[in-house]
């Protein structure tokens, strides 16, 4: 007998017959002997909607009361899948945020949770009841409600299992797990049984979008043993774990890849301490995220800087960095929004040389130029004009022996 | 400057638009330095809408668990109106019923109100907000949500100021006052600008569906002065009040009636000590709510029992009724659902006779035979065939003249 706890995404409670469908589910766990927290998001839509009506009442909502307003997605789904539970005989009692005491911050729309209260959700448990929970929301010290921003029940069900130190938080999607890349464009990606948890950070965060990165981040904080599944089909999906020297890790776990990146290239810059800070300063002040950034060291005192953004976030970018540019003396300010970014990951090639050449040579025979490198202990990206997306994840899922399954 | 409690219903908050133009009003209170709690019931249609959510994944959902779902439709709408009053420069705060700490008891889904904290309110019109507190919901002392049942939103409103001692409790509604009768049976109706307190709970609960019954007992008992307007026009409303010893009472404020009335007879029974209690115990085991209620003393020691139940109720309760008749060995049950019920209101009968048969005499020179009649100090009623029903009340409202207004 286990504490496992369960988290449903919009898509699989998105009507009255898959909801019953989720009780079902989650019956069957309470049948093998489980104990069960199960924490659901809106119904698909739903959250949509409020925003749509917030928005004819008020452009730019107080963030207080949107987050009153959206919080209410949830509050119906959890009265939804209790009254399912107890329809077919499964004890069931459904809590907000606020009602288990998910502390969090007062940044209305992106809280960030600080303390749970696992109490009341122990007490039902012992009396056999499925606890089920509001994911996305909370309550700061004021009582005030909060929501976690976009994704936010993922973290709610792993911060949960975190609290009740419960013994697997099974994530539910659209996806029967994480595949060795995506298999829109390969299709002999692999699903993979396990990935560890850094890996799962890197393919997280270049758009493999199965968990949102918070969720993981958390997950990797408290060791919570994380598994994604599918909602629609049987399956084991994959499993998270945190296993730092196994001994027969695979080189290469996954090839990943974006295609919503721009890049930036500001040249001639005086090549001196704390200019990197003024640009990027200027550019995080405009709330633009930045991902990859490179810095090439050029012959005259001068250097140039290159940095990719969100592609919606390009012109803004580029606005900024012109002014920035002017103020620096810098010789001029180039971009491209048509480039993507394509990332080999895998824990496995911490301690194998050449993963890095054998990626570049892969790319230069299929004649595709690399137009900038960026790496980390556990993954290396490049930049690539983005017609030669699909051809380049497929050379490189091939050429890293991904395409059949691993000596069992 | 005072502190008023102003209610908006359904069809008040039904539309984005809608929420605007209340927004609007409250401002003007406001700006006329008036402290402003603003109660709010959901947007028209949306309970209805989760009450079939709700059922579309269990036939009779869980109370607990439907309070939970229903409960979201006021949520959203507090949510709402804050924005809006933002949006217009009025500063606002949005509360749940548990956020204001509305404690009631758990009878979920007709909870009764036990106690308001009110510190976080005060605190805020302090500081010059307005408070906008979801209506028709509380919170009992373990945490969970409750809802006061339909109408609850006025009671919610009376309670606030009960507990904010409140100079005003506001009521808006579709009608823009409380009339002598209803203006589509008798075009000479007027809105009456004062009403007593006793004569708004008979005509309540008579049919003038203006104010949810428990929401004006509940000002009652607090001496709440109520005032009932509309949303849509401007206009001074009709105001509820506890003056017992107005000189000038006028003798009758008005003609009630209700329509949904069906009358059941019980012939012959026993005339010994409860046999009353024994008939009306099987109707109220049945959940069939009893109005007028007459007994005859017959001669042979046996006595003639009549009721009227809600027309809704009139097929069940008959049969209940047959069952009853033969343990009691009564003679025979007889019943009419082709009724309707009228009722001359006004606290200055109790000072003036005749008013009884005044109305008897009215009825009688209009060819109407009166079936049942029930007394209370300040109420006549009388039973009669429904066809009848429009004549009946524009011949009383015309010999009580009330079809011209009263002197100054």
């Amino acid at each position: 007998m286990a504490l496992i706890v369960q988290k449903y995404g919009g898509t699989s409670v998105g009507s009255p017959e898959r909801i019953m469908a989720v009780a079902e589910k989650v019956k069957r766990f309470r049948a093998a002997g489980h104990d069960m927290v199960v924490v659901v998001s809106a119904m698909s839509g739903e959250t949509d909607r409020l925003i749509k009506l917030a928005k004819s009442v008020h452009a730019e909502p107080p963030a207080r009361e949107l987050d009153v307003a959206i919080a209410t997605g949830e509050q119906v789904t959890i009265a939804l899948l209790s009254m399912a539970l107890e329809k077919i005989g499964c004890p069931a009692r459904s809590y907000t945020g606020s009602q288990v005491h998910i502390l969090t911050d007062n940044a209305y729309g992106k809280a960030r949770i600080l303390k749970i209260d696992e109490t009341r959700m122990r007490d039902d448990l012992q009396q056999g009841r499925v606890v089920v929970v509001a994911g996305f929301q909370g309550v700061d010290e004021h009582g005030n409600i909060t929501t976690l921003g976009r994704g936010g029940s993922d973290t709610t069900g792993v911060a949960l299992a975190a609290a009740l130190k419960a013994d697997e938080c099974q994530i539910y999607t659209d996806v029967d797990g994480v595949y060795t890349t995506d298999p829109r464009v390969v299709p002999q990606a692999r699903r993979l049984d396990k990935i560890t948890f850094e890996e799962m950070l890197e393919m997280a965060s270049l758009g493999s979008k199965v968990l949102q990165i918070r969720s993981v981040e958390f997950a990797g904080k408290y060791k919570v043993p994380l598994r994604v599944l599918s909602s629609f089909e049987e399956g084991p999906g994959t499993l998270i774990t945190y296993e730092e020297n196994e001994m027969e890790a695979p080189l290469i776990s996954g090839i990943a890849f974006n295609r919503d990146e721009a890049k930036i290239t500001i040249r001639g810059v005086p090549d001196k301490p704390g200019i990197a800070a003024q640009i990027l300063g200027d550019i995080g002040k405009g709330n633009i995220n930045v991902d990859m950034i490179v810095q090439n060291v050029g012959a005259d005192g001068t250097t140039d800087f290159t940095f990719t953004v969100h592609r919606a976030d390009y012109k803004k970018a580029l606005d900024i960095l012109q002014r920035v540019a002017k103020d620096l003396k810098a010789r001029e300010v180039t971009g491209d929004d048509k480039i993507v970014k394509i990332s080999v990951v895998g824990v496995g090639m911490r301690s194998h040389a050449g993963i890095a050449s054998q990626m570049f040579k892969t790319l230069a025979d299929e004649g595709i130029n690399i137009q900038m490198i960026s790496t980390s202990e556990i993954k290396i990206s490049v930049v690539v004009d983005e017609k030669y997306l699909e051809l380049a994840v497929r050379a490189l899922h091939s050429a890293f022996g991904l395409d059949k399954a691993p000596a069992a």
